[in-house]
């Protein structure tokens, strides 16, 4: 079958890693978003305060298959 | 007037060729998105299969005039 | 809190100036977006009639919180 | 009908903002191009003198229809 | 010898495939381009009618030799 | 497992068309390379002899999985 | 003379319009470096609050000539 | 207030993630740069040493708020 | 001496970090190329299964000194 | 007053040196293009005959203040 | 007949210039590669001792027909 | 030892070449830096004047190893 996916970007933050502003990202999407397939790492950027990292942000776009006339 | 765009990024696959891949995309887009106007190809892919091209896959970003509230 | 932003694509216009058209665009999305927080410039164009600019169109991604099920 | 486009770049330069500074360009393509359809800003520079900004110079790139055989 | 190239660029449109869209913008160039030796694809975009591909346009850089005072 | 992939860089050719000139360069890479997963086209080109296009080149990278210790 | 230029970057804020932000960017710099030259647009971004273009930020790099020591 | 930031660049290293290298660059910077607000990741390498990541190097820009008339 | 390096690329996975991808990546290359040096990352990706990262994929270029005939 | 400039894109080759190259497109251009002000490099490429550089290709963008009606 | 390209990454050093750094590398790789074509220049980098340039590396892409089996 | 860099931007000219134009850069940034390790082309461009190149002129970027409070 030939398949379309849709594409969305999305910027997770986390204080404590690149991976989990990515998870937090992604986790959020699962709540109105199935199928999802993949992801790209866009830009990552963070906050600092009092000389420190005070979070990672990290936008990725996030790959999901459409398979509802609802969804696009 | 001074019109409002969306712009949203789908991928399309088709075993034949880039073109249909694109058509796909859109076939697929207008089933939900009214007055699209243009789109740009930003990425093209493929998968392999037995040492030959199994399909094309091509990421397009779609512009289309935003006329309801509920489209943004 | 770890905040998740979603980021959305516009394209705004306007006869009188950029900044005019990143204001529509942003104007418009305020309608069925609600915490914008940020946007970012991605591509400035324009159509000329009569040997005359006609209208600036400018792209935006603009980033807003994400607080509800059903935005994403 | 499948139309061509011939693209010529062009930097405008004003003392007052770039909106004048795009303008001033395809006023002076005006006068030998016709038939000019659309701009794309490709770079916005300026000159500095005294601590201050002296003039914007912005690059556009200006697509115009080829109608006659001596414009490419 | 030590060959001196110009680079111009096109864009050409065809509602039937990429490829048209870039032999349409030779053909036109080659009515008053002599010597064409390359081209590079720069951009695909296209126009959408009624949900479907209206033509694709791709915009192409072609490199020719020159030959002769009045070209460059 | 934790799969690891060599990426390798191929330019292809064709009288015909871009798919075409994909597809050689993917069945030539096929004589060496086994497990060839997918592909990302890195640049469309061609050259062009007496006003038309003589053949369209499309460089891609190819991703494959390696499997053996000779390949990488 | 072989001049040698330092190009340092700055992001300059305003809620008025882009032209302002470069402005009170530079105006801002003057109080510490002599001789700049000229600035090149980075980045144009902003805020927006209560669906209302907050302020625009512009981020430029500017050069300017090296003359002492203890500038470098 | 029109507020004005300054963007400096710093490269970090580390042996155990990419998130201490930017900390240890952040750390470094915190000793002579007050009202540090944001980084952004702009190149991430390494160095390989008998076949393993000997450390991480992570390049960022790092933007301030300028406050005194010895920062710029 | 006026050394030459060969640059490969491979792509790295692992469910667990962006860095074990890296290192997984370089650990597998070592066992065909002597003598790498450096790596830069080129592109962060990953895969996605019930609404949480699987993987995490990193492309990797690879440099190493070339030390002898067979090798390039 | 306000100037506007014209930018045209030439390709000089060399067997010698870039800098030979560019100076090869430079003087050419002069033939029919009258106050250039600025170049830039956009890509150095080659060829290779034998096992060695047969010449160096250079393609520059090169600025020219507009003065009469005849040039854009 | 219908070409098929593969093309390598190297980064040649030299003490003297960019030009004498390319050539090392294309004169180390044919060693190894017979039939080079082309190469592209991706990147100019160098080191420094002693606040003087140490030597220059410049990395290029170098394409070349595959004609036997062993190649790819 | 886990080392920190910095790096700053500066543009070299020279009337003979685009090395010569490097290090009239890196010997005027010696002056006030110590301790710097590396430089990375940015930019190459130059100035014509009666139709010949009057300058080049290389924009770099140089990193050195940040060793007391007052460098960053």
């Amino acid at each position: 079958m030939e398949q379309v996916y849709k594409n969305v970007e999305l910027t997770g933050s986390s204080k404590e890693s690149m991976e989990k502003a990515i998870e937090n990202a992604i986790e959020r999407a699962a709540k109105t978003i199935r199928h999802m397939r993949w992801f790209e790492v866009l830009e990552t950027r963070g906050f600092i305060e009092d000389g420190k990292v005070a979070y990672y942000q990290v936008t990725i776009k996030i790959g999901f298959t459409v398979d509802n006339p609802d969804v696009a």
